[in-house]
This record gives C-alpha cells, structure tokens and sequence, in this order.
C-alpha cells in the first residue's frame, strides 16, 4: 500500500503514530484531562435519563449485553453498544465540550470509543489518555481542513468528524501500525454520519454515539490481517472530505504536534444549551441581579451574533429539549431565576406561563459586529430606568475560560445526583492519576454506581 | 407524534402498515422468492472469500459470536456483527440483484437484517417473505423519488437507500405500529451511508451491511417504550431526502400497493460485475463463437450506453476487484474465454498477458442513443472480414430476464463450492416453501455447512 499513499494522507498517519508513542506535550496532557473531566460528567449526567434507559433497552432487547461499562449505570454492554450508549450519554444534554472554531464537540466519541474497547485490550492509564488526546486532536483538525462549508452544507460535524477521531483513538489503543491506521481513517471516512437537521430532536446525540460505534468498527476491520486494504483514501483528489466539502484546506492537519493543539482550544459550557447562546445567558443572569422583580419588565432587547437567532431562534419551546434551542427561553429564565442549570431546560419550565410571557417580551437584535462570545442586554421597566450590560466575553469562551472550581462545580452538579456526593473528587482524582496509572481501573471504578445509590 | 405528522409520511408509513399486514400479491411475492433465491446464492458464493474472514475475524476479536447465521458459514455472530457481514458477503462479488432504474441493489440489507432479527423474533416464514419484499420495495420507491440528482452527487445509492428498506423490513418483522414505524424510518434517514468515491474498492461491499446494521439500529431504537419519538422527518421539508438529493418526487412513494411493485423490475446479473456491462459481455461472448482464433484480433470497437466507460472505464486492472469496474476487460475475457463468471474476474486473470493484450485494442465508443441494456460489437481480423453482432437487451435486462433455469443455475455455481451439490435444491426448495412454512428453520438449515463439507 505505501507506494501508493498520497503524501497528505501519508503525513497525516505519520505525524499520528508518532505522536501515539511520544509523551504529550504537558499543555495538550492537561486539555485532554480537563476535556475528559467534563465529558465524564456529562457522561454521567445523563445516566439516567429516559432517552438512555431507552438506548440501553434497545441494546439489552437485542442480546447486547456485556463488558463495557457506561458510566453512571450498572449495566454493562457489548462493544458496539457500549460505544453507542457512551457517545450518546456524553452529548445528551447538548452539555459537553465545545471546539468554538469547528463547533465539534470533540469528547464524546472519543470516550466512547475508548471506554467500547477497553475490555478487550490490556493497556496502561497514559495509553488511555494519549488515546482520548490524538482522537480529539484529529478530528478537530479534520474540522478545521472542511470548514466551514462542511457545516453549512447541513452536516453535524461532530457526527462526521468524530468518526475519524473515534478511529484515531481507537486506532492508537489497539496499537495498530501506520499502514493499519491509515486503512482505519480511510475506512472511518465511508461511515460519516450526522446533519444539522436533527438538531433539536433526540436524534443529535446519537451522532456521537454512532460516530464511536463506526470509528471502532474502522479500526477493528482495519486491525485484521487480511482486512479491506484498499478503502479508498479519504483525504486524496475525490476523497470523502471532498465530497463533504466545498474546499479542504489540507495544512490544517499539520500544526505542530509539540506545540500547537487544537484541544488546547476545546471549551467547557456553562450552560446546558447551544453555546452561541451563552453570551446571552451571562448577559440575561448579570442583569437578574440589577432588576428587581422581573413582573416589571416591560421590554428585553439583546443585541448579539447572527448566529444566536439562526441557530437558536425558537421563540416558544413546547418542550424542554425544544427549550435548549431557544435563546429566548434561556434569557427569560436567566432574568427570571438568576441561574440557567438542567432544572431550567426541565419539560416543565419550558412551558411555564412566567417564561412564556417573559420570552414574549424579548427581541434579539442580530449584528454582525458582535463577536460571538458577546452580548448586550437592555431591559425596559415599568417605573425605573432600563437596566443595561455588557458582556465582553462569555464564561467557558477561550478569553474566559471556566477555572478549575467552576468545571468542578459544573461536573459535580451534574455527577452528584446519579453518584452521589463524594463521587465527584473520585473522579476527578482518577483523571489526573490517569498517565500514571498501571491501568483504567481506577477511573472505572469510580464512574460505577455503588448498590446503595442504584438501590 | 400523529397529528404532527407531515401528510407524505404518514401516508408512506400507513401504506407500508398496511401492506405488512396484507397477503402479498402474487407477482410481488414471486419476485420477492427470486430475489431472496438470487441474494442469497451471492452470500453463500461470498462465504468463503478473504474479506469475509476478516470481517468475521473483527467480530469474533471484538467478542461478538452470538446466534445470527452467516450463509455458508458454522460462525454465529450477534445481532449487529450478523447484520455486517451478511450484508457485505451478499453484495461482496457484486452479483446480488440490481434495480435498474435506481442502480439499486436492494436485497443484500435486506436479508441481512432479516437475518440478524431470526434468532430475536418468533415469526412464521410468510413474515419473512413479506418483510424482505417490504424492506426492499421501501427502498426503491424512496431510491425513486432522490433519483437522479442523489446518485449524481456521489453516493453510493445501496447504501443510503438501504438504511430505509433494512428499517422497513425490521420494523416489520418486529410488527411494529405505525408510530413506531415511522420513528424507524426517522431514525434511518439519520443513519445513510455510502458514496460511491468507493467503487472499485473493498468497501462498497461494506456499505449494504452497514444499511443492514443501521435499519435494525433504527427499528430497535424505534421499538422502545421510551424511544426517541421526535426524530426529524425523513420526508418532510429539509429531511434527509431534501439533504441528499437536488429534488424529491414524493409521489414515487406510492404506487399501488396491490399491482404496481418496483420489485417487480429487480434484475439478476448473469456476470459478477457492473451491470451496465453486461451488453457488452453479451456482445464479446456472442462474437467469441464467431471470431475464431482471438489471436487473430486486431482491432474491437463497441458501442455503447456512455455510463459504461463512466462507471467502467479503468482500462489497465491491477486485481479481481478492479476488473470488476473494466469493461476493457469484461470484453476481452468473454472474446478470449466465451464465457465470463467467477474465474474471469480472479487476480491472475486481471494481470493475464493475453486479456492485457486484447484489453488494448479496444475501444469502447460512448453514444447516448443506445440503450443501456444494449450494445454493438465489431471485431476486426487479420485476413478475414470483421465480426459484427447487434445485442439488442442484455441477459438479464427488463426486456430479457433470466429464466428460472438460468438463475437456478447462476445460485448454483455461487452455492455449490461452498454447500455441496445439493445445496442449491434445498434452498430453492425452501425459499419457495417460506410463505407456508411455520418458521424459518427449513431455510437456515439449508444455508449451513454440514461437518463434511467444512471439515
């Protein structure tokens, strides 16, 4: 096969396997940790959530039964499976990290596909965390050589993108060769999935879990000896980031491996909802505090990126997943409550009458001016003066990024009520005793749920 | 979910509940038993080639042995592994069945999916029956509504139309209700696959067993009490078609369900390649028993519908699998040998000096007046006149198809290598028993390796 690899490919695989049996960079070595640390929790989150119970039915009713552990539940499920439910709890509630350049959310797979194999495989604590890093590393420089005509084409790139990552990391665990990895990206790129036209329907956070599901799949047909070796290459003339792409932008793929990561540049949400709605969200809660009693609000104008309406313009959410892609409904409830959490995309608070009508006083003014991470709010009331903020930069924006307390309180928000109090510095000890582990088991341990909380 | 639902999916959806549970007409359940005799002589043929043992190979090192039979295999798989390689072993030699009109072939997932369910369900043989002729007229009529302008794009229609039928036929062998029906074809519509940049490679093949894996991943999620019910609506405004295809005809969808069966016109190659050489084939075998010594050969001229060079214009394969996209070869071999199966498209005879040779002095002439089930040979001699011959339909075409002794002896050819001499008998004899047989058993005995012949 080697004479024939066209020389993006070839470059690509290589700087991969080399990267797989360095050290990482101690910057990269800590991005990863903290992206880890906030997909585990939103892993975690979602465990017990009806959209989970029914995926784990679904698997459970097809004999799926097996090894792979999905945090936060006693149930443990086949490879396939195991990489299906993971991805899918990760990404549930539209919670877990963010690439602000791509809009890929980068972890979810990636755990996926990591947590799917780890049965099978026999392999210390930094082979899982180099793993997880050059995943997320090479599916976010994917995303960067497509966009950004990948995601206006209708893609959700993170279903398409993450399959390659979950391939890499997957990849990089079985410890295949550059040849194997190279047929295991080629391979990853016939099984990309996933359009924006499931956003806002329980379909999104499938697209990770399939993304893991297909990426271990390509890397297992690619592990075989007499595996398909002539998949068509996917980053050559006619290749499938062609095809999904109005123009690839190949340099992309070759920062510096020593230096310059794009998972230095993965973000933390704050806020359960689309992250082009967080500058809202900071706006809207800065101004609770300033209003008084929000029965007086009059008026709210909120000036903001265009992509805040076009992605986020549902004005009145019937439900609380529907309530996740309303900017409205985030601002009403960050004026009305002061804090934006899980209980404020409840079913119940998206069809409640004081955020109803409150959304219905609301107008968001597009500007183009605006960066993405800013937003301005004016509220008008009745007897005082309107009520005016600035928000420069958003919490969890790359100039603003969520301290260590704030990702840990945002973790444990989400860990305590499935695993209970203490669970959540467990995990995240485990996370950063990771590279120096002898193996996961400590991490694994930590994510299952003991008999007295699951009693 | 009802009254949201868009009128052309709940009319598809309610058509396909409806015909479910209907007695299939005759001509359709004739062609649905020919069909199936047909596909599965490909999956028996494909049983014992090097890319299926390495797709076994990956299921069994991922852990998944389980209950699912692999025609001509003693290896069980579990569901999702099962679905894979069965799909893929009945599209691999690319001799399964092809609708001509969407360049459809449609029964690989479709058996493949049925099944990956077998060991799941308690159903007699006439649901079989009616879930294959089901999962695949679900899958040409929506392959008829995106075509042309889909397969135009690049993709690889089997494997994003196959996503559907494989649903279909899941969902009814799961006797799903209407609702859930239509989650299963929501669902689906997130899951296509396949462009056709992997033509000419081991891939393709992998696309009707990932379409196979997807539609029972879809039926099952579907299935669930709590399954994702708001899925977006493959059909409606910005579903999936509208993603994948430059314009719909929703009214393809809705043929009469009693007399108007797209399965009806699914065809039967006669020679293990690309189908829009099969006149060309017809062609050189007819003018083989004319030429003499092909020794004597100095010029070939054909012509031909211009998608013959379009899809098979590689004039210099370097393997089996690429002579399967050559007409150049597919000419010479049946000029040299005066018949084309199996053997014709091996490694050696790929790179054999005498087929290069002859592969060389033809000239493939592109007219768009032809028919695509017709060509025109002319074969130019030293010291004798040329050899002219006008094929007007291709064995196999609309106008032209296979009779029953040529298919029985086409599945014969493909099972008797594998299964034994009697094999073929047994499994004509059980398919065209399925509809009154109380379950499948008759014919999964017949598809399995008895200790002799494996041993």
């Amino acid at each position: 096969m080697t004479p024939g690899v066209p020389p993006t490919a070839a470059r690509f695989r290589a700087d991969l396997v080399a990267a797989a049996t360095a050290p990482l960079p101690a910057p990269a070595a800590e991005a990863a940790r903290r992206s880890l640390f906030n997909v585990l929790g939103t892993a975690v989150g979602a465990a017990r959530t009806p959209a989970l119970d029914a995926v784990v039915a679904a698997a459970l009713g097809s004999g799926a039964s097996g090894p792979v552990a999905v945090p936060g539940r006693a149930e443990g499920l086949d490879e396939h499976w195991g990489a299906l439910a993971v991805g899918t709890a990760a990404h549930l509630d539209d919670f877990d990290d963010t690439h602000l350049a791509t809009v890929i959310h980068p972890g979810a797979a990636i755990l996926a596909a990591l947590l799917a194999l780890e049965p099978a495989v026999a392999r210390p604590g930094s082979a899982y965390l180099t793993a997880f890093a050059l995943g997320c590393e090479a599916q976010l420089r994917i995303g960067n050589a497509v966009s950004p005509s990948h995601y206006d084409r209708g893609w959700h790139i993170t279903g398409t993108c993450g399959v390659f990552g979950a391939a890499v990391a997957a990849a990089v665990l079985l410890e295949l060769d550059a040849a194997a990895l190279g047929r295991a990206l080629d391979l990853a790129g016939t099984m990309v999935l996933g359009h924006r036209e499931a956003f806002g329907s329980m379909t999104k956070p499938l697209h990770p879990g399939q993304a893991a599901a297909n990426g271990v799949l390509a890397a297992r047909l690619a592990a075989g000896p007499d595996g398909p070796a002539d998949a068509p290459d996917a980053f050559g003339p006619g290749g499938v980031l062609g095809v999904f792409s109005d123009g690839v932008d190949a340099a992309e793929l070759f920062g510096s491996w020593e230096r310059d990561w794009e998972l230095e540049r993965n973000a933390f949400k704050p806020y359960p909802c689309g992250i082009v709605a967080h500058p809202v969200i900071d706006a809207a809660i800065g101004a609770a505090g300033l209003v008084g009693d929000p029965a007086g609000i009059t008026a709210v104008r909120i000036d903001c990126h265009p992509l805040v309406p076009e992605l986020m313009g549902r004005r009145d959410p019937a439900d609380g997943l529907q309530a996740r892609f309303s900017a409205y409904h985030a601002a009403a409830v960050g004026l009305l409550d002061g804090h934006v959490g899980l209980p404020q995309f409840a079913d119940e608070r998206a069809v409640a009458p004081d955020a109803a009508a409150l959304r219905a006083l609301i107008t968001l003014l597009p500007d183009p001016a605006r960066d993405r991470d800013e937003a301005r709010i004016t509220v008008e009331r009745n007897g005082s003066g309107p009520v005016e903020l600035h928000v420069p930069h958003a919490r969890g924006s790359l100039a603003r990024p969520l301290t260590e307390d704030e990702l840990t309180d945002k973790v444990h928000r989400l860990v305590e009520p499935v695993l209970g109090a203490a669970a959540t510095a467990a995990i995240r000890a485990a996370v950063w005793a990771l590279d120096a582990a002898p193996d996961p088991a400590g991490l694994l341990a930590a994510l299952r749920p003991t008999p007295e909380v699951t009693a």
